[in-house]
């Protein structure tokens, strides 16, 4: 079970008949399961008190409990209660800055008319200055239908706009990107590329985020082809290159090599499909992958092309089924899936030493408790777990480095050396079962990921 | 002839073989008509010595010409020479930034998941509440075709990049709004409206700009019918409100009614059918307007449907002719066309006290020197002249209003109440010739008009 987090954090206001009841309130919440974080007295009359009191809870019916049983004591009367992750979300989370003074006129007659136009005329005559005088240099689209949101499905652009504002910040704190949340309400394939040709010019990238499958392929191949700057869908391939690198410290962890290993990729969905080709792309013994219905083979019907592509350079075995089938001797099982599809059973199938990523968020595809009895290294992408596989240790640090030089396209050769550089954040004696990838905060992330996509794309460029 | 300018002002770094060698290019600056506004020393070496040396300037000619005049100096050379409003816009003017902290992994999952998972769960129920958690209730499109950028034309979408920039610069600057350009890679009205439609619901306004008449009307109109967020071409509605204002005032001044004057609009692109509209609205007494061909009366043949419009609605008297026929006895003179059209023969033919508005900008219809010698009050576009006629006393707090109630339309009636708020802000004694409309810095302004917009948002919704 996870344990109470400030991701639903409450503040109630509550009114004391009595000063000692301060105690008697914290040990009714702490009694109830809930953890008071913070507590201040807000208004001091006689003997009556009243206080604001933070706690963190597990979830909604659990912060309404921990409400209920501070009403329940004595002497004290619970006046408000507030999330404070809505609070956090009043009024949005992202504002404009200025980069350049505006205190005078001069500053005026510069940074816009007339000093503007002599700046537009140069680009006029020379189209790549757009990349020197304006924000395209630091610049990404953040783009969605909202058709699968987190794991909330097709909740439309509207419900998208927190997320993707969240997207935009981490950009910002990690790497320094300037990133713009683009919602579309719209969900067909042939205006959503035909809008994100129409917007481009003033981004120096495409940042596609909770697409759909099968969409988002169509989507970002006709655009890679149309566009001349980059264009990532992350839920692809930041999950794909964070994947890599996990894996690749995983397998120096158990002591084996990416060509001899065998790995079971459970959902083969967005991020499955784009796990699948990178893997493949450096040279894993085979793949075995699974919708709904079970393994994928050459033979298996009414497959759309990316997945027909995935059928027919994976599973070298042959092998049909489900779980039981495919993970049986396997060295490596992704999930990247739903929630509690992996039983006991099944992880008493691999083979030694395995490798077990349950990524499912926020329930994963298994207890990692329970993975760890089987398996020799465990990663989640939870934060309240070790090992945490979380696409934010790729994308700022990706796009940082496709902006620092201008990079038009997103290569494999790109995302492959992005995840040995993110792999090798973890030295050799940091390296163990249980740190197999850097935390987020870590500073050296961004910059080794950035280094990479910069070395290849001048490799290729040159 | 205008006085150099920050809008045109470089940088020369000089070496100079004598110290002594200072005075002698800061007068050779001046003596070639420029104005030396900075000096730093960065480097000295036994008795050579290299000077930075900022210069304003009256244009690229102009700077060249004083370079070459420092050049001549005995001893001195000049080492490079930078364009100090290029340097300004290098890398671009706007970044993003975070309202809310993103230290701690708290913080994360606060702002980002699991927490952002339950604000977006919040909209999808209720999406009217997208206006209260996200940025959407602070943050306007500024959309540009790029086809009528300044006085540019039709230069594209990347080159418009710097203008746009600067547009959303004043609109953090002055009301504390969020805007963010799109500029957009297609000149198609079908298409410009439907992207529009689809990046809406992550704005909570539309500023239009810069795009071309008479796509522009139409592009407005089917975009109004379409989204419930106000849309606002700012070069027709930004334009006519400063010049309902400033004419408000220009007719306190000579001691005449809206209602008595005839007015003749030079120019009937996006801001002469915008002004002329509005003046209608506000039932001044007879507009006469004209494009490149002549009057626009009754009988004038092939118009678009905007100019048909005026045309029906115009020219009570059914004058014929050009300019010299329009303005014979008119009371005002508004010019939104193109530079040195109004001719000293043209303003003798004024009425008595008339007003004269020279908008075209950099150059206005008529030098405002000589339209003084005819004229009671004159205006220009100008930031070097008395009465400046800008929308930037406007777009920031029209918008400002609009967002401060959620407004869903744009009405004629919250422009009259604009301008005439906008006109208040200049009282009685202040009142003159040379002082009908307030300068951009007074921050009394931006106030003014949104109290405006809101009170007749509010009136108009309860």
């Amino acid at each position: 079970m996870s344990a109470p987090s400030a991701s639903f954090s409450i503040t109630m206001q509550v009114e004391l008949a009595d000063p000692h009841g301060i105690g008697a309130i914290t040990t009714a919440v702490g009694d109830a399961g809930g953890v008071v974080t913070a507590l201040d007295v807000v208004e001091s009359r006689g003997d009556a008190l009243v206080v604001d009191m933070a706690c963190n809870a597990f979830d909604e019916g659990h912060a309404e409990r921990l409400t209920a049983a501070v009403e329940a004591v004595d002497g004290a009367h619970v006046r408000a209660m507030s999330d404070r992750t809505m609070l956090l979300h009043l009024g949005g989370k992202l504002e404009i800055a200025s980069r350049v003074p505006l205190q005078t006129r001069d500053d005026l007659s510069m940074a816009y008319t007339p000093g503007v136009g002599r700046v537009s005329m140069a680009i006029a005559k020379d189209p790549s200055a757009v990349r020197k005088f304006t924000i395209k240099c630091n610049t990404v689209a953040v783009v969605t239908d909202g058709t699968a949101v987190l794991g909330l499905g097709n909740i439309g652009p509207e419900a998208a706009m927190p997320v993707m504002e969240g997207k935009a910040l981490l950009f910002k704190r990690f790497a320094g990107v300037d990133a713009w949340p683009i919602c579309l309400a719209t969900q067909d394939t042939d205006e959503i590329v035909r809008i994100v040709e129409c917007i481009a010019p003033g981004f120096g990238g495409i940042n596609l985020e909770d697409i759909a499958a099968p969409r988002c392929f169509e989507v970002e191949e006709r655009l890679r082809a149309k566009l001349d700057i980059p264009v990532f869908h992350d839920d692809q391939h930041g999950t794909a290159v964070v994947v890599f690198a996990a894996l690749t410290n995983a397998l120096r962890v158990v002591g084996k090599q990416m060509k001899d290993v065998r790995v079971v990729v459970l959902g083969i969905g967005a991020a499955g499909v784009a796990v699948t080709k990178l893997l493949l792309a450096e040279g894993v013994g085979d793949v075995v992958t699974l919708n709904r219905r079970g393994v994928l083979a050459e033979s298996t019907p009414s497959l759309d092309e990316p997945r027909r592509w995935i059928a027919t350079h994976t599973n070298r075995e042959g092998r049909v089924g489900g779980i039981a089938e495919a993970v049986d001797a396997a060295d490596v099982l992704i999930g990247v899936s739903g929630p509690n599809l992996v039983t006991e059973e099944h992880l008493a199938k691999l083979g030694k030493d395995a490798i077990v990523f349950a990524l499912a968020n926020p329930t994963p595809e298994v207890d990692s408790e329970i993975a760890r009895r089987y398996a020799a290294v465990v990663a989640t992408g939870r934060s309240d777990e070790p090992n945490q596989i979380n696409n934010v240790l790729v994308f700022p640090g990706f796009f940082r480095g496709l902006l620092n030089v201008g990079a038009k396209k997103v290569t494999e050769e790109m995302k492959l050396e992005a995840g040995r550089a993110l792999a090798a954040v973890v030295t050799e004696e940091e390296l163990s079962p249980a740190y197999i990838i850097p935390t987020v905060f870590n500073p050296a992330v961004a910059p080794a990921v950035s280094s990479a996509v910069e070395r290849v794309a001048r490799s290729s460029m040159g």
